[in-house]
């Protein structure tokens, strides 16, 4: 009921979901799981690279984990024989929806096979890869993960873990990795730990996770994270961990909390579940934001904790006031245009019955372009609301992510160009509130937001932990452009 | 987030959803939206049939309404002109998944196409068909529809319309029906309108629906329901009324507003939401058999507005203490032994931070054969919860229904073959309640169950108010069998 | 090299082949090899029922037999068991290319299932059909043979056999059949035999099969003609035979030996191989059109035997002028309009030092439209031909077929509208004849046609030897709009 | 009907055709032509890969030209815009049907993109991918080429062109290459011209192929052969020839006019047709090996013009006695065993009428493990042949092919094996006799074979014209690994 919102365009989109396992009997059948249970981080397109300590073997679809791997095609898990196996789902980003960049990666190096799943992004790929293909590598997608592989392949080490270590110390950004070589499982977390990965056991299997539902559903115990900067190396079930990074202060990823995780997730962090963060956060609102109102009603799904948190708080009573449908596929017919505006009813329907007459709270968890927002403001009216006061379990979202999350560009973020007033006109709510940054933090356990904060919060801050170098290159090719044209203009 | 639930063997299914429109271009894609919205009442297959005035067009296909008439299946929609149309969608029966199963059936009469679209179930159907197939006709389908259609293409009577009342009138049991002729759309319902069936009007277009909210998705205004017994003709924006039976008094099934309808569709004889309904329900719930506890927790989805009921009248919180993951294909990997039995979290999982150490209410709308209730009971304690009560939103599931819903046989539905303390037992709950017959009526408004019922209750009563030839054939068989083995053992 | 042209849109089209196989196991595999032997009679669809003694399995698909039979879909033949079979392959009419037309036909008839395998055409299909519709019966599919299968349901007998020869005595034209019932195999042919069937022996195995060939490729031994109004009942391996019509001299499709049989099949009417009658026709050809020329060259395959035999007989040379590529799919790329009209050459391209220089006799075995026999003379003159001479194995075709062969309306058959000067004029060849009639019948071993011919030769003569029932009320229809127009036209 | 023999399992088989096309609109279109006509050398894949000048398009897919990029995948073509284009057909070698083995290969170099098609094996590929893979570079396919592109991305040279002749000069062994960069095509030969290319034009638009024959099918003429050695660069329809490497004499393969050219295709250095040279291969074999007889037979197709040789000079009669079916897929059912040793007939049948009572001579091109040899001389006798005397247009095959050809290793080479008494008693012939190396010769206008031959005719005489690399190190590597085991033994 409340995993997170898979088709909303009008949502940030968590790009990837990862897990591996080793040291268990037909390991790929235990990732189909792990990556079933991670499907709401990605729905586009599944892959799973095994090793059966002669052969690699890798099956990789568009589509949901339970199609690719269901049993009409059990043969596809038979097909991955092997005690391990990792293993990804992704969105496909527009126009890269080749199969060649649904993940595992894999490539045959000197040392033998290599499969690799990412979730992140990697803030310097563009760079590395002209570097690359100048000096002869012969890259097979478009991914900034395989920057990753060419770089192991040429590194001038002599094994293939240092080689594979020398890769990550030029690459920045955000990466939460599981490879699989002849000699094993490796898993490592980027330096500022920006992406989460966490580590379990089941009986002896060695698991690891985005998040910690994956370790429930396939029947393993949460042990702890793979910590900011770690590098565990895993023969069967052993574990032997590396720490090749200079320390720094981590930076999780704060939007995890907010949306992208399963509310049955740990948020590891904040040492308790994912939903009662939201719950909490939704509580915080109530405090920050109040109003007099007859019922709060959640935009489902990902906004249901939060309602459920401002409705104990306030004592207002939470209600059903829209129902979702989980049957969209991606798309759907295009009726005519007379029909076509209907369109949002499929998804979303007022559940007329409740809030006819009601002065209401709509909780939702983010404002990304406003669009949706707009929408069912107008379903509520519709359907006889008197009031309609919208709350945002977020601060307003005014930057990009260049951490693995698919953001539209700036010019598109609603907050990013609009104040608070001309936001509350443009959704046609009464009234429109954000939870504060320090509330946020404070739903988080923390006092406030504090100086070096606790978490990656660049999305509502601006402020990026790591240099940008692509982003960077991608600005003063602009800037220059722009010279030119003016200097062509003058 | 609170339709049905849809690939749960432990429940009780609803075999189809109908939809019809006349009167308004490109008829099939406004029947695609209202399938979509009807989609919880059938996953297994979708189909529409247009008439545009020189021919029919019929696209049927396996799968979800959303791929069989999607973007990516424009064509599909585009491949049905005409301003006139009927579609369906179903459960497929084992062993009759066949494509020729999916409705609309359609024939060639001598008046020309016949399309038709059923929720229901025939009872007197293979009686019937002997008969037919002894004189001549052959069947293309294992289906009870194609009986009606035989029926009216052997009538002696010269107008189709005529031949197909004729033809009803030897049919017994549940039917509401949307067809398409030359002539235009006929809709209506059995004498006891046992399955539901509601009319709209989209601008002067003509719609007829299974329930409310696929009106609501259409953009159409409820206008009323089709009466049981009714028969309307619908020629282009043209609605005739007729009464082709007998009057009786009216039996519609209430298990609609147990699970079966959306909760944003309209419980029409009750006069407000299936939403308000099982809200009610949930209300008498906590009356009739409250508990000490410390949350209420729905099993979602179809729990849930029973949870919040009962949560709002006794008091106790309501906290989402297991989370649904809605990409549940129809089926799964079959991983190692060792793994499977961890299934039954794919769909389900303990919220673990909410439920330890706490005193739940369990809320379900229904026991059928006990296997779920006995997982989640687990699910619960293994979370860490220290006392799990059992409360289910229906009397007990005694009796199979034959009217249309895939029900298991006798034998095997928990209710019919064990006492209250027995089915406590075998779910291993602290306790259990159900909400009695009396208190399922008075949730629906009315004082109590009555002698004479307004609902059909026979899957909690036994008493089905009509014949059923075809089962007593069955037992008549069966009977003669066992004789037959009795004297041949003497 | 020499089976008949499967993809010459300029060709006339046998629509179908058949096949049946009693008394094996595994009678699947059997027709399946059959049909491969068949398979120049029609290469559209395939499919075949088997009945296992408890139910009927069956598989129809678009394709070829070794695409749908083949290793890739062993299953295929697995899912076919039981010692008795029938398949059939078939050309799709055009707008009739869907699978429900794809035979055999299946149907659960009173007394059990009822497979069927047509080769030929019903020539009063049509008139029966209205008149089954009208009294209530609902056809699946647009085929004639449908018709048959319907009147047998219908049919007062009370056995199947006889219900199923009160059909067929209620149908006119042309039909070969072979049907599998509970009770075993049904084979027969209408009272003129116009379309072939053979019997054979594989050890016990009863097989019957559209030609000889079929025979040798499943193993079996030819041992006679099915003949004309004869009925056979298989039980296993016994064979009943059955003569349910009052006698008729039969009149065998003389087209067989032109074009439609494989050349290593028997001619059996002629006691000799088709590959025999065909050279002999090529001979006959030698004597009646000779020409002072360097070379024989065969328009490849069919042409081929006729010019081995023309070659022979006239003492020029042989040559492969002509070389045709098999890898032909049904259609192919539409590149631009500039390189579009080299089509041609994708299946006939001129063996140019072979030709350059040469005055060449040009072989084929008919001219329907002229298209290719046009394009073919071109080419040779291309290729620097200095004379082209074309003879062709068959008198002119001037009408159309009504039993069982596609064949252009009569506007379209090139010899019913133009003169023999005409016709060499139009296809740009240095002289052009054809064999004369009595010049055919000789080179089947008689004297001359004869007033009551041995064969149907319609296509050549215009005698159709069967009243045309469904093509004179279209002519009367047709009259009678005519009619309409001119008096509305007064 | 002379195309060669494409599904015998008992026939060496050819692995490649290329074709491309520069300087015309569509270029892709005018490729799925050419490719069309050399369907012949490989059925398995096809594919095509266009640039219109600001990007590469590519298709590439299992099956058959006419398949891939047939009217039904009209987009397929549109798909490839451009006015320069380079296509392929290939084999799957058994393990490798992959499609990223498909050609072309494209990759992206820093000079932009890349496509290559080759026809050919390169004989050192597995060394020089060694040496790659440990320095970084990582292949995407198990294919030789792929070797060549590694090594032109790592080539020290700065322009495309000289890195990739570069490349050309480390490889050796046998390949014809057609490339398509930013700047146009490239089409080159090895030194020895071991495998064919040829060059026309179509109006101004330069066309490359295999053989002769796509040209006329694309509507080309013929210019010249591209020379061994020699290497084109075109751009637009601009012709720019270079000879980068040091001039050798010639070897090309003897064996394309025994079998693999199409017989419409020039055999250039022989300077007529390949048909004529067959024809003149079955003369000289009727001087070499005369014997007493009633009628010529090929084994169709690929035996079909030698055996008309053979008949002319002998004056012994040619006839079709066996006739082979065109519909043969690559697999066919499995049918039980009794069923199965009949396979044979699914190919080649016997025209039994013919063969009856005669004494034949057989004519085939050649023998490689003698397996349907064998077969079809028992089918003669089945057929009453009262002697058989096998006739075959090529030496013996003696040795295995490393330039391009799938042959067998040489422990099932028949002629390898066995004397040509021990040969004739396998095959179960009245007598064998197969052309003499110096007819061969003679055949293609020479005297005899001669010191230095103008042909690579290793596969009969052992002579291979070229270090074998990667075969010296596999024979090395059995060498070593024997020799251990014998001093384990000791």
């Amino acid at each position: 009921m409340l995993t997170t919102n898979p088709f909303d365009d009008d949502k940030l989109r968590e790009e990837c979901g990862i897990f591996g396992a080793s040291g268990v009997d037909g390991a790929a059948a235990l990732v189909a799981l792990g990556l079933h249970a991670l499907q709401h981080r990605g729905q586009e397109a599944a892959g799973i690279t095994s090793f059966d300590g002669d052969h690699f073997h890798t099956h990789r679809a568009m589509g949901l984990v339970g199609e690719t791997f269901s049993q009409q095609n059990e043969e596809a898990i038979r097909a991955l024989p092997g005690s391990v196996a990792c293993g990804h789902v992704r969105y496909a980003t527009t126009g890269e929806t080749a199969l060649r960049n649904v993940q595992p990666l894999f490539a045959e190096l000197s040392e033998g096979g290599f499969a690799i799943a990412h979730n992140g992004n990697i803030s310097n790929a563009l760079r590395l890869r002209q570097e690359l293909v100048r000096t002869g590598s012969i890259f097979q997608s478009t991914s900034d993960t395989e920057t990753i592989i060419h770089l192991t392949a040429r590194s001038n080490y002599d094994q293939l873990l240092y080689k594979f270590i020398d890769a990550l110390k030029r690459v920045e950004g955000a990466y939460s990795l599981v490879c699989v070589t002849r000699e094993g499982m490796i898993a490592c977390r980027d330096p500022l730990g920006i992406r989460p990965l966490v580590l379990g056991r089941r009986g002896d299997a060695v698991i690891v996770a985005s998040e910690t539902v994956a370790l429930d559903v396939a029947g393993a115990e949460f042990i702890r994270e793979i910590e900011p900067g770690e590098l565990i190396v895993v023969k069967g079930t052993e574990i032997e961990s590396h720490r090749p990074f200079p320390p720094r202060a981590p930076r999780p990823c704060i939007f995890e909390y907010v949306y992208f995780s399963r509310p049955d997730s740990r948020a590891v962090s904040a040492g308790r579940s994912v939903y009662a963060v939201r719950k909490a956060i939704g509580a915080q609102l109530a405090m920050e934001a109040p109003v007099e109102a007859d019922i709060v009603i959640p935009v489902p799904d990902s906004g249901t904790p939060a309602a459920i948190g401002y409705a104990q708080e306030s004592g207002i009573p939470f209600e059903l006031g829209i129902i979702r449908s989980h049957y969209m596929g991606r798309t759907f017919i295009q009726p005519t245009d007379e029909i076509r505006h209907e369109g949002v009813r499929l998804k979303h329907n007022a559940n007329r019955d409740i809030v006819a007459g009601k002065r209401i709270v709509l909780i939702d968890d983010s404002i990304v372009r406003g669009t949706t927002s707009h929408k069912i403001v107008q379903m509520m009216r519709d359907a006889g609301a008197t009031e309609v006061h919208m709350r945002i379990a977020s601060p307003p979202t005014k930057n990009p992510c260049f951490y693995g999350v698919d953001t539209p560009e700036k010019a598109k973020l609603l907050a990013a160009n609009k104040s608070l007033e001309q936001m509350t006109d443009h959704i046609k709510a009464d009234s429109l509130a954000f939870i504060s940054m320090d509330g946020l933090y404070k739903a988080l356990g923390e006092a406030a937001r504090g100086e070096e904060p606790s978490h990656c919060d660049a999305c509502f801050s601006g402020e990026y932990p790591t240099t940008l170098t692509d982003q960077r290159d991608r600005e003063t090719a602009d800037q220059l452009a722009l010279l030119e044209e003016t200097e062509a203009a003058e």
